[in-house]
């Protein structure tokens, strides 16, 4: 693995390797230890071309705890926002050395072709480009949902997959690329997902996807899910004819208490009942998901935070620790 | 001692320890040591609603100098600007492991309501909130305070508090956190305060401060303070009634060259007969204090900002070095 | 050597001894080392009142290559947007323990300013002031030309100046602080410097500066420059009388296709018959320089950026390394 890129393009055994790497690191993310020395001298730039604090923090603690050195390269108030081109930026960042770009862009398949091209030896790991992916965001979900399947089955994480785990994802599919890199992850991984959603918000194509598609948020999780996937409605969405409001929107596809009730009693064969709940932040509380379902036991929205930090410290450790100074690996 | 919210509620013993250790702390500011490894590993987050680069860079020096690790997010271009509440957003720092918040808010109350939550392990400074407090600039004052006070009686400042100190604070007092910790701590310090403010400028209810006010600077002088803390007047204050221009209120309320000429003689008693001079910065030169004031002998500005820096490593460094990763203390 | 302010007032030794101890310096910015602690415990401000993320970034990298603590200081929404003097907010950086401040700013002369003022005891360096100097960027130009001048004579770089070294300044002199930095440099250093430009993009006086001045790029290409430096051109001087369009400004003063053809068979007599090619960044592809010309091997354009890397760790080991806490110089 040189690049993480996408989820579509991720193997079986990457994706496992990271998330048993991420499984130590939590010890580490939760200071249980300290810091570790392994990437010390190494210098990590956040490449960002649209504004994430969350997702900048997360990798900038991530490269700390491994004693990364990092820099943020903002696109406001830089020589891009002179029109510098992407790739003058990443020879730039290159010549004064950076050994992995994180690059966050507007534009789907920018992370690709900054990993295709000769522009750079740095490892790139693809923050969110466009509608396309965000697979640092499916890889911490992926760690959550395996700790809450292997806890319900009083297995251990360590080297299981998602084989027999239902994932129910909710809302604004077509905008999402959190949905995207979430579905290509967890078929890899053998779970069995399921997607809810308004017409008007699902991509167009997603007949072809590996996935069972509910046109009721009832109806959907009726289907007894392991897991419900709630996403961020973006607000700009509202207004038009389906949304005319953010009360509308949550009658039909909120995680209202009145769902939260049925959440709690979905999985009756198992330890615990309760399916688990995610979200990838930032909420609208009161429309997606309510305030009771996000505080709620089964919630598992602040361990995601947390499983971030450890899946970008894996990332960063597989991809950099055996790195060569010129960009090539040992195998 | 578990955050630092306010100096009303900061007991006497906790401030002198505060005090004491700042002390030491300056031999590391002053870069005679260089670099303590006090809190290595330990994870520092600046939680800035307000811009203030002028505290966010003093407690970012403050961590680095402890070894600590520093992640400054502000509220524009993050999920805040999206939207995100207090309680989200903290609970998401507290899930990447920070171990203190460092919280600047509009909100009067927004750092003790985040401590009295249960949404962080972290330890709690408030750096500003709204019109309420500012206590690590009342402690880095009151550093100076003592240090010029034991100077001035030719004793050690270790251990020693402010009593039988005039301490005089003048201008803009409604509208000042700086003022409000101020007059608690200095209190609780055993010191003597006066206020000189237009009554305009006055809070409701400060007839029932431990504090003599004054209507006039003029009057206020004669009073033979030891001690005269200028505020920052805001522009926005300018243009009414009774301030028409910055001249107008210079001539009343500011530390012109005339009266300086009285501070400096003002204490006949003492080794050094002119009061000190303080300012929180940053300065309106020629409005609430005359170029000649602000560069001469007596004003310890400077050394208020370089006490900034020690204060606040002192409460980092006791507020995070006995704590447990649990959020719990040693005792 | 105190500070770094220009390069008008450089002394040829100091402007070797940047440069060998840059050339040291290149193994640890290319990360064959990691990690010089040489620096360790001190605190070095970017003072930006212009945006730079290229520079600043740079010395941050350089910085933190020789473990110094970064803290970055832009008067946007600092106390500087408040309207704090440049005095102020320099002692206040004093205040908190600035070994060195490198400062960039729109007025010429700032830097100097600071320097000669008693405001700090930290090092200054300037990172660009008006259209004085940037003197970094010329030191790490002329560590370039250097490079390959020695590579085309089969010399070592080490110890050796730009002796009979035909250089080329292309295009808008008049805005120019990098033009103005290298042609003090590249005099100092033996080079013989040639600029060409149209008459409106000349500054008064440059009949008097030790340069040969040609109006026509070709004229001047026919001169045989050993390296040729196409500077950046501001899209605010198109659209007048002179440049009505980009297209326009390429045609008469870019590096085009066409002249790259002549560029690379300018020096026959040498190992390496094309001339070296550099910029400072960020490009304007198809303006000043061609995409051919951008990315031919004999461009040194991101080979500048490593070396400025390289060249400000040396100036931050030089001003830096041997100085003690007060500000004084071990000699």
């Amino acid at each position: 693995m040189k690049h993480l890129l996408d989820t579509q393009g991720l193997a079986y055994d990457d994706a496992l390797a990271i998330l048993d790497t991420a499984d130590e690191m939590t010890a580490v993310s939760s200071r249980e230890v300290k810091k570790l020395p392994t990437l010390r001298g190494r210098t990590v730039v956040n490449l960002f071309y649209e504004d994430s604090t969350r997702t900048r923090i997360s990798f900038e603690a991530a490269a700390k705890r491994l004693s990364a050195d990092v820099m943020n390269f903002s696109a406001k108030g830089s020589s891009v926002s002179k029109g510098e081109s992407l790739k003058d930026t990443v020879q730039t960042l290159d010549a004064m050395g950076a050994d992995a770009i994180v690059i966050r862009h507007s534009a789907s398949g920018a992370a690709a072709q900054l990993a295709a091209s000769d522009w750079s030896e740095a490892a790139v790991i693809n923050a969110g480009d466009g509608t396309h992916e965000h697979p640092t965001q499916a890889l911490l979900d992926a760690l959550t949902l395996r700790r809450g399947w292997s806890a319900a089955h009083a297995s251990s994480p360590r080297g299981s997959d998602l084989s027999g785990m239902r994932v129910l994802i909710v809302g604004d599919i077509v905008h999402s690329r959190v949905a995207r890199s979430n579905v290509w992850l967890l078929r890899t991984l053998g779970a069995d997902v399921h997607l809810a959603a308004p017409a008007t918000l699902l991509p167009y194509g997603t007949d072809s996807w590996p996935v069972t598609i509910h046109y009721s948020l009832d109806d959907a999780l009726s289907a007894a899910p392991d897991a419900v996937m709630m996403l961020r409605v973006q607000a700009e969405r509202m207004g038009g004819t389906f949304f005319p409001t953010a009360a509308e929107y949550a009658r039909r596809w909120g995680l209202t208490d009145e769902r939260l009730a049925v959440v709690e009693r979905l999985r009756q064969g198992t330890t615990d009942a309760a399916a688990l709940i995610l979200h990838p932040g930032p909420m609208n509380r009161g429309v997606e998901i309510s305030s009771a379902a996000a505080d709620s036991p089964q919630a598992k929205i602040l361990d995601q935070v947390a499983h971030g930090v450890a899946v970008r410290m894996a990332v960063l450790h597989l991809l950099l620790s055996q790195r060569q100074p010129d960009g090539s690996h040992d195998e």
